[in-house]
């Protein structure tokens, strides 16, 4: 099973595509899309939906696990990332792919065994748990955080332990 | 020019479709797209989205107008609505459509020539303006009015008078 991991936002939405056998794992690749200098907020959308269209069609993936948004205090910034949210969504439902959403606790749990864990000790152990040569940004790794997450709970719910 | 129309909500999406030249406006197609009985939030984005692309492909809008989003006071409903309007507004760029956003001050000016005005007088308008039989939903006559809006604003960029 391929899981594609994403971590939306309107200026930088990260990526990662992951292999899930039980609960082995292992990295496919990933990314982020940068659309922070695009000055026209719906062409930043046009952009999140075409380029994880692509990963989806360069990577195969069969289920797409996002994080559940953290509702900001500020009601114009969680307009903002609804919209990111809502184009990535769409990408990966218009794909035929089954979407889950795991809130930034479990996600972080899944990965560094601790529910508050930093940005930093999540991007090692994504290095660590995937066996990486080099640590991937920070958006990169929320995005393959969330994947190894709904791993974690795919193998768990077909009776493999956890 | 065919203009769509668009009023993005989470539980239901209006749609409007309307063919401009200069000041003269006819009306070609109005709908709602009702989403809030389905529980899963994320199947809601992925119904406007391709239901969206079905009305653009049937009646061949080539520009889309969307009113700009109220900020709501509480942040969840600007998360959940942020989600349900980048949906729409990926699935007019997806087409080719270009699009572009009015506030609703300037959405019910152009209807009622009164920013504050009643969604009753919206309603009312869009049926005389566009002279329809009966009187469109108010989803409907809301997508209805911001796609007049943007024929207004069209013809008086091309110096059609104002």
């Amino acid at each position: 099973m391929r899981i594609l991991g994403i971590d939306p936002g309107s200026r930088v939405t990260g990526y990662g595509v992951i292999a899930a056998r039980g609960h082995e794992i292992g990295f496919v690749a990933c990314g982020t899309i940068r659309t922070g200098e695009e000055s026209d907020f719906s062409r930043r959308l046009l952009t999140i939906f075409e380029d994880l269209c692509e990963v989806i069609s360069l990577h195969q993936p069969s289920v797409a696990a996002v994080e559940d948004m953290f509702v900001d205090r500020n009601p114009r910034s969680a307009l903002k990332l609804g919209h990111a949210r809502g184009a990535a969504v769409v990408a990966a439902l218009h794909n035929k792919l089954t979407v889950f959403d795991y809130p930034a606790r479990k996600v972080k749990q899944a990965v560094a065994g601790y529910g508050q864990a930093e940005k930093g000790q999540v991007q090692h152990m994504v290095r660590t748990l995937l066996q990486l040569d080099a640590t991937p940004s920070k958006d990169a790794a929320d995005a393959l955080a969330v994947a190894i997450c709904h791993a974690h709970h795919a193998a768990f719910n077909r009776g493999g332990g956890g």
